[in-house]
């Protein structure tokens, strides 16, 4: 079976022009304004085409923010996690950023179109969770590991609770609006996490 | 105007019935398939009476689950936080608990729903927010308090924060479905919390 020459470049284009606009239409609709349909007629091609690839709005969600967390990784020339010796500056700045990301309207929308969907749907929230944030959770465990070589990270320390020390009290905040997510906050978790929030007492 | 002598506590029946249907239902079919024509079918009621109350699924669903915590307060007794004097005791006891209440199902299906509701609507996210759960925060804030005045907890401690640090990596396992919610990790989270993750050094 022969493709004509082009249609894997075409089928390229037209994959991404979907992604674009379920992404810019998440953002202008909300998610549960979000149809097939919509992004079929923004992207410029049938529904078909859509439902070719994809069983679901959430599915062409995911596939969209797998696509834009590796730009905003390109674009940002991020390579990995910050390992300058020193954890709690490495942290601020990595939390710095995901608050600075959480705040953009960019990935705020699919990023509540995602969670809200996966908290109610276990098989699409088993896929966002493995491919979307299981790979970003590994590098962070893999910068505490290096603290806790390098002796600033307690030996016994469960490298994946400190993780969600970190991103779980974010996360909360984000989700429920509760309050703003500043660098200030950020900081003052990562420092909170690092020493704890028990008095200290000489004895 | 007079009413019928009993639509009173006729009217209440039918409102225990919806708010009973949608707990039940939601769990059944799960937030997405969940109707207001079923949750009227269940209740023995007509669609537009539940409609004369709540403007859709969503908070129906919200006054069920404040029903629902109105409830299981009663039923454990439980009148505030625990004070023992020992707050990592008491705080373990409630996180404990809360992790058993994230893993039934009667609490589960109905908590998720509204997560995710509230995920992607402001407007309800907020009533959710202000109504169900601040409530909540506000019993660990003054527990904190106490332990603040009873030098337990340092001074200069954020209780908001340290509310976060506790509630936002159990919501978040919970949530996104990481692993297991067990009586050791809150256990784990209790400590950590409490005694900081870095490696104290003897100087």
């Amino acid at each position: 079976m022969s493709k004509p020459p082009d249609s894997g470049r075409r089928s390229e284009r037209s994959r991404r022009a979907i992604l674009d606009a379920a992404l810019a239409l998440v953002g202008e609709v909300g998610y549960n304004k979000l149809t097939i349909e919509a992004i079929a007629a923004r992207a410029g091609v049938g529904k078909q085409t859509i439902y070719r690839w994809w069983p679901s709005k959430a599915a062409v969600l995911l596939d969209a923010s797998l696509a834009l967390a590796g730009e905003a990784g390109a674009d940002s020339g991020w390579s990995g996690f910050p390992d300058t010796g020193d954890l709690a500056a490495d942290l601020k700045a990595v939390l710095r950023a995901t608050a600075d990301e959480f705040a953009d309207p960019r990935h705020d929308a699919p990023a509540r179109a995602l969670t809200a969907a996966g908290a109610t749907d276990p098989e699409l929230g088993a896929r966002f969770t493995d491919q979307l944030l299981e790979p970003q959770l590994a590098l962070y465990e893999a910068r505490l590991r290096s603290a806790q070589r390098a002796g600033q990270l307690a030996a016994d320390a469960d490298v994946r609770l400190v993780v969600e020390m970190l991103l779980g009290p974010l996360t909360y905040r984000w989700l429920l609006r509760t309050a703003p997510l500043t660098h200030a906050y950020t900081d003052a978790l990562v420092d909170s996490v690092l020493s704890g929030v028990a008095k200290v007492t000489v004895r």
